[in-house]
């Protein structure tokens, strides 16, 4: 078993900066029209090669005079000017020879060919004159500067008709690993779908790259030098996805150091660590670790850095500063970077981190923004003020509606018709989010033992102020089981038999509540089920097990069971509600957020589902 | 004389939301390749098609095993695994059949075949399970939304590979006018360089269209009406550039109500009063006015509400309240938009109107942010707040080093190596914006006539607060003539010549200063002199009048005679220098400043523009 056996820890600031001075970036220029300039960057100030107006010009539409002739014309004693001492003009014409003003249509009376004007033209009144706009030799833009449509207007206007920018950097990106296919159809157990190399090939765009993927390369040391070598020769930038770890397989560092230079593997971030930074040649190369966060990460930190140094370019980050929902802990060993919720909650920014792993690449898609957690610290509290790098605009933010509790689909389709940022931490989570400020919304499904009742006992009990609840669904609940029931589950009772693995939903969960409700009722021990601690957060993950055969059965909604095509044995019908406080019925997030419910087109997409009653979707009732 | 005789004066929302209402405007939508889905807009909630990972996976380098074979293993107590008891497994691959635990790498010491191991693996620890990232039905990204790069990551790992965006709105555009040329090498007297075409494609491009540029056309109503009629029918959004005013040679109602509608013509904004709705078919039709600024304004109030809505978008405005920093008046018949120059000085932003005309499409380079001056007020409060649209990101506006007073050429230099945003009031001004907190850096090139000396007597008198002056250039100071000085004019004394016309710089003008200095001492009387109350802001305005033969002479600087190929008779040697408060000297702009004009790159380039000593710039003498 050969393994590389060392990777560093490198502190992130060391690293970038030992990797930015090796590699002496200098951005590359080239002409191209200005008519198709804007966007990039000028490399070199353009200065303008006529006037603008090139000649004194009407700047209205009215008639030429020679100012002289009007002096003496006043309101009540006009002056009348024949038909050869003024002439018809339009805005932007040139002022004809001998004339210096213009009086406006709109002060000028028409009697037969004579003109009647009742007040005095000053010298090159209502005239444009010449370089009023732009004077031959002047700067029109600096270089460094973006060119943005109203500078190439400019430029055009004053005869520039080519500038000089900063080339866009080619940036090659080069997925490996024998794992990798490219196309869903080609899926099977062991392959791997390539998604990275697209999501960096945007990336790369973004950041003013100009990305080329190449197709995946297996993992043979050779192949892989081979394409290195080339790409290396022939890009700006070399990308190298994957094989930047310790594993048997991992030949990105190994490649590098016989082509070139390794200059750092192995970063003290987490997700990220295994990034490798080097050079072949000139050319900066850089293998990205496999799991999407990291090599999200592993960009931001280190190729966005070169990209935007060689393409001439500064990124102006939105950064936003909100309170920290829960306490997180983190290792001393890395810098660990948070994907976090953010959504205003009474007034404040409130960040919700999402506890996930690398691999979670929905983890970005429902990022709001990244917040880090230094090196050297054992994590944060909640409560605490966290510094976010925005991925969404701040004023969408703004308008999106924070949901914090349990977790249906219909949450889901909700958000198709609204912006909402939902997270997902069962209903007793909801509660404890409302009761500490950190949700405007929480759904729950919470059944009380005692009477019977769904989540208005709960309510009463824990929360003081005036709270509503907006009626959800009444949702069909049971037990998941495979397509046949080869188990032949019949019912709760089933759940302690030797032969059926459960799967159980986390502590806090109302599924969780309604199944040790059921037990007790029944007279059933929670610890005599295979399983019990074997937890998931959501309905689908449970599904999920259950048709991946890593379970027998678990206690879900009918839409999931019905989504993976699972066969499902009805037990329970439930209330899954959405708890507010009356306070925020005002807010115009939540007035959206009942229209939606409302809706007919929501309505009808909740039904089609099926296992959904909706005759009181969207009712308000004060609590 | 045929003229459109009656614009109307509609309010803009009212004119804005007739227009809307009329169009029943619906996004077309297409199936593109989700590699390709980066920047579009999703026009259906995509779900995945299959759970990723797709298999329970092995999330770090290590050991596959049976958790149940490790449950003993203590940390003095290591349990050793056979051969047939584990597999080397590498990120990412699958778990095989029968084991459902992986151990990192670090935690295995091997011994031969055998894995010494010192602590219990639970269940499916170190393993991704199935549908960790993605469970298949889940929806990835919800309609409306923007898609980024990791949303393209995310749905290819979900297994799309379509994804359904909405088409973006094509947009012909589609100059008119008799006297556009294309080609600066093409310009002659009466004709005019098409650039607002360009400008208006890029606006297009930005807001998320796809300009189709045509060529000009004409002014001549059957060809204008033909072409519309075709591009009406062929393209989403139809712009007519120019022809829209009341001159007798603007077609573009005419043609419009012909073909159309037209909903509105004329509209109470300033600039950008000639703007026409209408809709030709289903297809909106802007005629845009001819001037640059009242091009843009025209754009951003009325097409790209359109483009924004055709094309499912949203804009996200970046605004800031700033302070004004003079009176400005405003007509009661129109909101009037203001092109206002911002920058922080004192910690507080500061907003300058730049006091240009429609046609000045410099102003929209230079521009920070759009302010508007609501219609039905008379003007505005120096002092007042004024809420700014930015053009520009905060993040650049804060950095960049605020200069008003005096212009010279250099501080266009200096624009080329940092941020700066100068506004040319002249020398008195920038004295007065020091005195009222705002500006940074005021340059300034005062003579005391009582003394002789430059500057500092003036520094003294007005400005209470510690000072500093940045040494700025020592300046050659003349009269500019014509090429071969055809009036033979040889000093200040010729100035009253009956035959000469001069042209003079604004009141409070440094070189106007210097002038009357001049005038006095040698006993020449100010108005004697053709032109004297003439007046023009910058060298260059200056030159440009004698060049053009508005005048015969006038005093300026060396640097802008030789620009412009005048002749110039030397008279004078100048200070100009740059004025700042000694707190300031420590702001980071200040000392940039200093850097770049002690620099050899821009020392080489002042010298190279011939009339200036710059044996003491940048030099900081405290006063």
């Amino acid at each position: 078993m050969k393994r590389n056996t060392y990777i560093e820890n490198t502190q992130l600031d060391t690293a970038r900066k030992n990797f930015l001075d090796r590699l002496h970036l200098e951005p590359k220029t080239e002409p191209i029209p200005v008519k198709e300039a804007a966007g990039r960057i000028c490399a070199q100030a353009v200065y303008a090669k006529m006037s603008s107006p090139a000649y004194n010009a009407a700047a209205m539409d009215g008639i030429a005079v020679r100012s002289a002739d009007t002096a003496a014309a006043r309101p009540h004693a006009p002056v009348f000017l024949e038909e050869q001492d003024y002439e018809n003009i339009n805005t932007g014409q040139p002022l004809p020879k001998g004339y210096d003003a213009v009086i406006m249509i709109e002060d000028v009376v028409m009697e037969g060919e004579k003109a009647r004007i009742h007040a005095a033209a000053a010298p090159f009144s209502h005239v444009r004159v010449i370089g009023e706009d732009i004077v031959e030799t002047e700067m029109i833009i600096p270089s460094g500067h973006t060119i943005r449509p109203v500078d190439v207007g400019a430029m055009l206007a004053g005869g520039a008709d080519t500038v000089t920018v900063i080339a866009r950097p080619v940036v090659a990106i080069l997925p490996t690993g024998t794992e990798i296919v490219e196309r869903a159809e080609d899926m099977q157990t062991g392959k791997v779908l390539d998604s990275n190399s697209w999501m960096l090939a945007g990336l790369v765009e973004e950041a003013g790259g100009v990305p080329v993927r190449h197709r995946p390369v297996p993992d043979a040391y050779e192949t892989i030098k081979e394409k290195v070598a080339e790409l290396a020769r022939t890009n700006d930038i070399l990308l190298i996805g994957a094989g930047s770890s310790a594993g048997s397989k991992d030949f990105t560092r190994a490649v590098m150091e016989e082509l070139g230079t390794v200059i750092r593997h192995g970063i003290a971030i987490k997700p990220g660590k295994p990034t490798v930074l080097g050079i072949i040649g000139q050319t900066p190369v850089i293998g990205i670790p496999g799991y999407p966060v990291s090599a999200y990460v592993s960009f931001r930190e280190f190729v966005e850095p070169v990209l935007l140094e060689l393409g001439g370019r500064r990124k102006y980050k939105q950064t936003l500063t909100a309170e920290l929902s829960m306490d997180v802990t983190s290792s001393l060993k890395y810098a660990e970077y948070l994907r976090l919720r953010i959504g205003k909650v009474r007034g404040r920014y409130v960040a919700t981190p999402m506890q996930t792993g690398a691999g979670v690449s929905m983890s970005l898609v429902r990022a709001d923004g990244i917040g880090v957690i230094p090196q050297d610290t054992e994590g944060m509290h909640a409560g605490e003020p966290i510094d976010a790098v925005l991925v969404r605009d701040r004023a969408e933010i703004d308008e999106t509606l924070v949901i914090t509790g349990s977790h249906d689909v219909v949450l889901d389709i909700v958000g198709d018709y609204m912006p909402v940022s939902s997270t997902h931490v069962g209903s007793m989570g909801g509660i404890l989010a409302m009761l500490s400020g950190q949700t405007v919304i929480a759904p729950v499904h919470l059944l009380d033992p005692a009477t019977g009742e769904y989540n208005i006992p709960y309510v009463k009990k824990y929360l003081q102020e005036p709270m509503a609840i907006i009626k959800g669904v009444e949702r069909t609940q049971g037990l998941m089981v495979q397509k046949g029931n080869p188990k032949n589950i019949t019912g709760y009772e089933d759940l302690i038999r030797e032969d059926i693995h459960f799967i159980n939903r986390q502590s806090g969960a109302g599924t969780r509540v309604l199944l040790d409700y059921r037990l007790a009722q029944a007279g059933l021990e929670a610890d005599k089920i295979r399983g019990y601690d074997n937890a998931v957060t959501t309905h689908m993950n449970v599904a999920q097990a259950v048709r991946a055969g890593d379970a027998d059965t678990g206690l879900g909604a009918y839409s999931a069971a019905l989504a993976l095509g699972l066969d499902f044995l009805e037990t329970d019908a439930e209330s899954y509600d959405f708890l507010v406080r009356q306070e925020d019925l005002e807010d115009p997030r939540v007035k959206r957020f009942i229209r939606v419910l409302t809706s007919d087109a929501f309505l009808a997409e909740v039904q089609a589902r099926g296992g959904y009653d909706t005759k009181h979707t969207g009712r308000v009732d004060l609590i």
